[in-house]
């Protein structure tokens, strides 16, 4: 299981004013807290109030400080294809993880030569210009269309994360096996390629959002998950993680699951 | 999802005295906690130590002392077909499942028949003679075999309890795997069955083991697992129930779930 950490968001409370004021010794502590835990650590620097001037050199700074900092793969992340290419051009060759692209002409047009450009994986999202679909057949329609962009533009589908994406059952509760079914169908149609997303929409408007997100996470990684945004230092995420890959054997002897279990 | 409340089981510690010295109202007690969570309440008095005669005994003892006081269906729990009988016979036509058959000739020709002269739905375990196969194919052939009776000895599908049995991930890792594909796979060829099993053994030699068969029963109930044979008094498993059944839309509007939550 590919863990990435989600705590380096802009849009967060905190985050923020990190970004704006470029401190560079908050934002490294942050990913430096994650490290230990993640793959990948996502960058969004998008604070929802500066230009994209604003948010492109951002990015090249966040990249920056904290790849002198440590050595773990980046997920850059933006909705806006100029501050992914400003991120990916600061990360020269290193490891890194484009997020994201949806199925839709435009966005795809501009986004999938990146990952073509800078030979870096991309998460697709299961959504076009109409919004989050509501079905499976939809969900699977728009990573159909993923799939003909990654021919298109020269991007082996291996190097595709494919973003069921997640709705919350408080207004629909057709949603988590909507969410949980389109991760199954695109390991069957794209066995090549990987799945990834965030959980804790799935709880929205719920109590107990913690233990609701974790039993997500169970079906979802026995559904066929193989990455999660989440936060790395939320212990009870991450026991749900290591308990889940002893269930479906993907931990030889225990060793993983027994290791954290005498650590925690 | 279906809860069997597994307590009245005469080879744990406590249990066994009560079921030697006949102390009914002991044994009621322990019918009446499980009561108000259980759809079934499992009645098994074999002590392994006594005779044949005794758990027959036993077991119409028990059988009438709990109904005199509830009216829980009850689950009338026993290798030896004879007890089975004796159990049923108090029964007198009240709601009851019987467990259980293997897919082993002798004893389907034996417990069989009693399923369809008591009209009573019956527990098929995913195993025969030899044992419990390692391979998912291998406990479908028995599944198979159980399905084969049915119709021989005039049972409806719809009246069998598929187990697909949970050897320890401990000493083999893809022992998860295997159950819960099992499950999945009864509930594609034969829809109108339903799944039931017992969790625990699949953490046993682990640490952590309330989280870990959590965690199992999470991915058992997306497979398809319709009823559990548990301590209804855990409230880690109660609530890992209510949390998968709103996480695959088995609770409409939440409300289950929402309720457990308050009521916590």
């Amino acid at each position: 299981m590919i863990i990435i950490g989600e705590k380096i968001n802009a849009t967060l409370t905190g985050i923020k004013s990190i970004v704006q004021k470029q401190d560079s010794a908050g934002l490294l502590d942050l990913a430096k807290i994650q490290a230990a835990a993640a793959g990948f650590i996502d960058v969004n620097v998008g604070t929802g109030v500066g230009s994209r001037e604003d948010e492109i050199v951002s990015m090249q700074w966040a990249v920056k400080t904290i790849q002198e900092g440590i050595e773990t793969p980046l997920c850059i992340d933006s909705a806006d294809p100029a501050v992914l290419e400003a991120g990916l051009r600061v990360r020269s060759g290193r490891p890194s993880l484009i997020n994201s692209t949806k199925a839709e002409e435009k966005n795809l047009a501009q986004v999938m030569p990146l990952a073509d450009r800078y030979q870096t994986p991309i998460v697709g999202l299961a959504m076009d210009e109409t919004g989050i679909p509501k079905t499976v057949e939809d969900r699977l329609r728009a990573c159909e269309n993923i799939a003909s962009a990654c021919e298109k533009y020269g991007v082996p589908i291996e190097n595709v994360y494919f973003d069921p994406l997640v709705l919350p059952v408080s207004t629909d509760i057709n949603q988590g096996l909507v969410t949980l079914y389109t991760i199954a169908e695109i390991k069957k149609r794209f066995p090549a390629a990987r799945t990834v997303m965030g959980l804790s929409n799935v709880s929205y408007g719920l109590p107990g959002r913690p233990g609701l997100n974790a039993a997500f996470l169970h079906m979802a990684i026995y559904a066929g998950l193989d990455a999660a945004i989440m936060d790395p230092l939320n212990q009870t995420l991450m026991n749900a993680v290591k308990a889940a890959e002893v269930l479906v054997g993907k931990d030889r002897h225990c060793r993983r699951y027994t290791r954290a279990f005498r650590g925690s």
